[in-house]
């Protein structure tokens, strides 16, 4: 990322790192005191924070996708939302997603929060652990 | 509102008619085929589909405010990062909501999707209902 990438560039490269399960480099990306917000489930913080919720969440699968449906920005603020998705053997779990990021005078993620409903992640894992 | 009104304008002047529980000039500004989803609860379509559901939502509340915390915008697409309150009685049920809108080119608002987790909302009502 060069300093002049904006904050929709920050974010769509943020993301691809994400699901190329690259952290260490999504983590270069954010700032040392970035919120990550999973609303249903709470906040951590930092790089280490992002890191370690992250690295639990996609452990066991084998994929994962985020499919962006639409995305809009007003100045420093990028809001999308998406259908996020992982594999598991040969199925996909699907969880629909709207997502706020924050991107600060450095051009870092300060703020990830994520809006999507717990049951229907629960749900979908429950469906694919039993039919697997 | 004017032809000549924003899709930000539109969703602002729409979101005061809804929580004025003014749900007749709130569907003045959807089109016929708007679709409304809440994500973890279902679709419902048009003028109509708007008025029961969302009638349904807020009866039995004496107030209801939506306080906007950041709000995108691109092209004919908003998006809004939200805190719904509800009140019963003296105490208020607030549900954190991310919602995306599209407004078509006769200015109405054609998508009015929101993203929250199903289970905060029970849970708060559980907790007015028992305490109230």
């Amino acid at each position: 990322m060069t300093a002049s990438a904006s904050p929709a560039d920050t974010v769509d490269e943020f993301i691809c790192r994400v699901v190329a399960l690259d952290l260490d480099g999504a983590c270069e990306l954010v700032s040392d005191d970035l919120e990550y917000d999973n609303v249903p489930v709470g906040k951590n913080h930092g790089p280490e924070g992002l890191k370690t919720f992250l690295g639990m969440m996609v452990s066991g699968f084998a994929e994962v996708q985020f499919v962006v449906h639409r995305q809009t920005v007003t100045g420093n603020i990028v809001m999308n939302e998406r259908t996020d998705r992982f594999r598991l053997g040969e199925q996909w779990l699907d969880l629909p997603v709207a997502g706020v990021f924050e991107v600060n005078a450095d051009g870092k993620i300060s703020l990830w929060r994520d809006y999507f409903d717990m049951a229907t992640f629960t749900n979908e894992m429950t469906r694919l652990t039993t039919s697997a």
